[in-house]
């Protein structure tokens, strides 16, 4: 994008920033540019969809199967955590098992990016400030993540938190992308499969309630939580090892595919 | 600073950037500038020391006193939660009660700002990665805090962590800024008095255990944890109201001070 319009900035964030008109302008130019430049895949790389976002909110718990694999009780409220910029990795990059832990876990969700400033949304527009869609492999270190009762440690190692491959804009998915099958397969095995609908707290709920405490910004990203199937809560536990292959899925979102690699190598 | 060597970036975190040197040259830049340019305190105004750090860790119940008064164990590891820099302020701006609670809470920490990046960072070394200490006021609005066990929410309310306002490098101080008197005053009352001798988990060991997971990149701020003395656990609770002031203190590091306000003035 950078190369071919240095004026609508060098990531997603900066575009959001310049103001809500500027996604369809760029879809405008984009439609040109697909004409006057065809890419292979050879030619560039992903970068995470939103490489360095002001904030990055996670929601834990909020698919009752889950909670319940993870022995919690359904929340009353979304519970929140944070991804820091340094965890993220694009669309094929290698998600990293540390050289201190071997429990790297993988969590299909649903991830959404705020398109406009806000603070104290209303519910029932909440979904104006939707910029797009896009899935998100929230892989968590679990043995750090149980080390102490706050997860932050352990959500956020570096190379655990894939982010993309492409912003599916509200028009092209149904009313806060409800209804939609999301799965998540390593290798050939199937190990998530649940529906968005099945969330606890829906899009439009999320953005009024975390917008009660702060002002979401363009770029920001909330991650909408994964549904039963983890590694962790399977008997034996399955987690991830080098050679593994992960694949998110959302129907007409798309895919995000990271093979799986040791620190060390 | 951007007015004067524009060529040193528009924030500490990228100057901090640019590299390990660039500290003591703008040191002897600033020496000189002192001479030539004599700013008056309504000729400026204080930002957040790092107002968009790439990340920003927090320590919680990092003093045996206060773990106890908010009916904690004492922790066998860190206990890491983030800030967003959407809920950052300056010295001298005001910290916000909000409009949905009446429990925004103080709480005096010592901060280090990452001079450099970082992985797996030696314990014996770990302090040769500090540029430098602050103070900061982890501004906590408790019953969000509380309202699940993960305590992010709480911890991230605009306009409730004061961060400043000096950096103050390793050599003006001791070793891991150890040994120094950390008070917080709100008003002419006294409300936390102890040692950052009193932490349980150290400067060296923090960054050591932090970067187990994660790159400390440099601007990064970790804040070690707050003393006993909160209101929250007072008999009668004592919460911050519009008009008090709070003022953060460390001995040889300086003073922070906000006054309170409500969101609806």
């Amino acid at each position: 994008m950078t190369s071919l319009e240095p004026s609508l900035g060098s990531s997603l964030r900066a575009l959001l920033e310049r103001g809500p008109g500027t996604l369809k302008s760029l879809a405008g130019r984009a439609a040109d540019a697909a004409e006057r430049y065809r890419l292979l895949p050879s030619e560039f790389r992903y970068l995470p969809l939103v490489p360095e976002p002001s904030k990055f909110l996670c929601l834990g718990l909020n698919y009752v199967a889950h909670a319940s694999e993870a022995t919690y009780e359904t929340p009353r409220y979304p519970v929140v955590f944070t991804r820091v910029p340094s965890s993220l990795l694009a669309h094929g990059e290698p998600l990293v098992v540390p050289t201190c832990s071997n429990q790297l876990d993988y969590e299909a969700e649903l991830a959404v990016v705020v398109g406009r400033p806000g603070r104290n949304i209303p519910r029932d527009r909440a979904l104006e400030w939707v910029a797009g869609y896009t899935l998100f492999n929230d892989g968590s270190i679990r043995d750090y993540q149980k080390r102490t009762h706050q997860w932050t440690l352990g959500k956020n190692f570096d190379g655990t938190g894939a982010l993309g491959p492409e912003l599916v804009t509200p028009d092209e998915l149904p009313e806060g992308a409800k209804g939609l099958r999301i799965q998540m397969r390593v290798g050939d095995e199937l190990v998530q499969d649940a529906n968005t609908s099945d969330m606890i707290f829906d899009v439009a709920t999320v953005l009024a309630e975390l917008s009660e405490a702060m002002t979401l910004q363009p770029g920001d990203v909330i991650a909408m939580g994964t549904p039963s199937g983890v590694g962790a809560a399977r008997t034996p536990p399955r987690f991830l090892r080098a050679g593994d292959v992960c694949e998110v899925s959302i129907e007409r979102i798309g895919v995000l595919r990271n093979p799986v690699v040791d620190a060390s190598r």
